[in-house]
């Protein structure tokens, strides 16, 4: 009997979990609410692997996992899913893949945005999903800023992964700030981002646009290697994973 | 000592509430936290009157609030108020008027928003601002039958008010209905609106829609004075009071 590989998409309001990572303790995690609905619906054990965690309170557009399971699945397999999940999280797709595709080892870039709303109030309904930065922002300062963390860099300045082993050499295909009625929506496209990256990427590019920092000052945080040389860390509830990316060539 | 009369724009999140009109049993409703907040800053009790009620759980971008208070507020008022009150609850905006305001009274005209979720499934994000409605609807039999509503009727089939003595009879300025990224937009313009008239409208289109009912039934569901012959009632937490429109020459 051979195991079918396949590719999942979910998405998923954080708020209320732990991160999507199991954590083995009984606290509540997206892996876990998942993989529960699976088994209920399968009647099997099976194990889904993330393309990456998302940390505490981070939303997802569009995250993807990939499990093997001993059967085909059936036509309503996402429906019923969605029937056992919470409202908090939805499976939007899953389509059977190659038995060597894996959602994290696979992975060849994603997509993150994180939302900040700069109105002097907080508005009501994106409070959640955004975080409150009601000061003046020198535009033209986050724009050359963003600049100089474009490209292949060593990004140990910008993550609170602290282990010498692992490697923190990352590339950002591209960051864009875009202005949307009060809001602020910085996007970030690489091949790969470290722990509470794109939350330090985005606080250290507020503090530009504060004018607490100077925009050339980027390339010596980068230069230093050093957590402290960075910015404050945005809150994860801003944070959305938007899209992860993969070869064409996955599909059966 | 004369009074001073004031006219405040507020927007909360229903969710947490029992609507905004005070109950007296100890049950949180907006007016309640709102009052509770100008009281601690203006060290007096106030009475705030809204421009109408909204029911348990119904949103609000710009409901209108007038108060008398004895003194002239201060420039910060706003800001003060706003850091006593919970964040799904914000003041926007406060200005003196003429002594005669009266944020319910002096209404001319009010605008509603109803969000309703097309998509197959239900959409993580605005799960709390929309009702899911994943049926396929008759876009040209929703536009007939909207304008049979549009106009001066008794609207006795379109509300949960069974009281006789209460005037049923409302102008519908204008109704449409927006498609925006798999959601349906219905918006409604009109000089006032009977308790649940707008989610009892907008559930008896969405039954047109569904080919339920006819078109032409409207006319006779209009007819019928009863609330038994119009369609269903969409949940509260798809409903948003946008704005109230007053007369320009109230401000002093």
């Amino acid at each position: 009997m051979g195991m079918k590989n396949y590719k999942g998409i979910v998405s998923y309001d954080g708020a209320r979990y732990k991160g999507w990572q199991r954590l083995g303790r009984g606290e509540l995690t997206i892996q876990d609410t998942l993989e529960e609905a699976i088994r209920e619906s399968l009647h099997c054990n099976v194990e889904i692997h993330g393309s990456g965690r998302t940390d505490a309170g981070v939303h997802a557009r569009g995250q993807v996992f990939s499990m093997k399971v001993p059967c085909l699945l059936s036509e309503d397999f996402v429906w019923k899913i969605n029937q056992k999940l919470p409202e908090d999280i939805r499976l939007l797709h899953i389509e059977r893949v190659q038995g060597s595709f894996h959602a994290r080892y696979s992975a060849i870039g994603k997509k993150y945005r994180y939302y900040v709303d700069t109105r002097e109030k907080q508005g009501v309904f994106l409070r959640k999903y955004s975080c409150h930065f009601p000061y003046e922002l020198d535009w033209n300062a986050m724009e050359i800023a963003k600049s100089y963390l474009v490209g292949t860099h060593d990004f140990s300045s910008f993550t609170d992964d602290k282990s010498l082993e692992k490697e923190k050499i990352r590339t950002i295909e591209s960051i864009s700030i875009e202005k949307r009625q009060g809001m602020l929506v910085f996007q970030y496209e690489g091949d790969g981002f470290l722990q509470h990256m794109v939350r330090i990427l985005t606080g250290t590019l507020l503090e530009v646009g504060q004018g607490k920092k100077a925009p050339e000052d980027m390339k010596i945080i980068l230069e230093k290697k050093e957590r402290a040389a960075a910015g404050f860390m945005v809150p994860a509830k801003g944070l959305f994973l938007e899209e992860v990316y993969y070869e064409s060539e996955i599909t059966i």
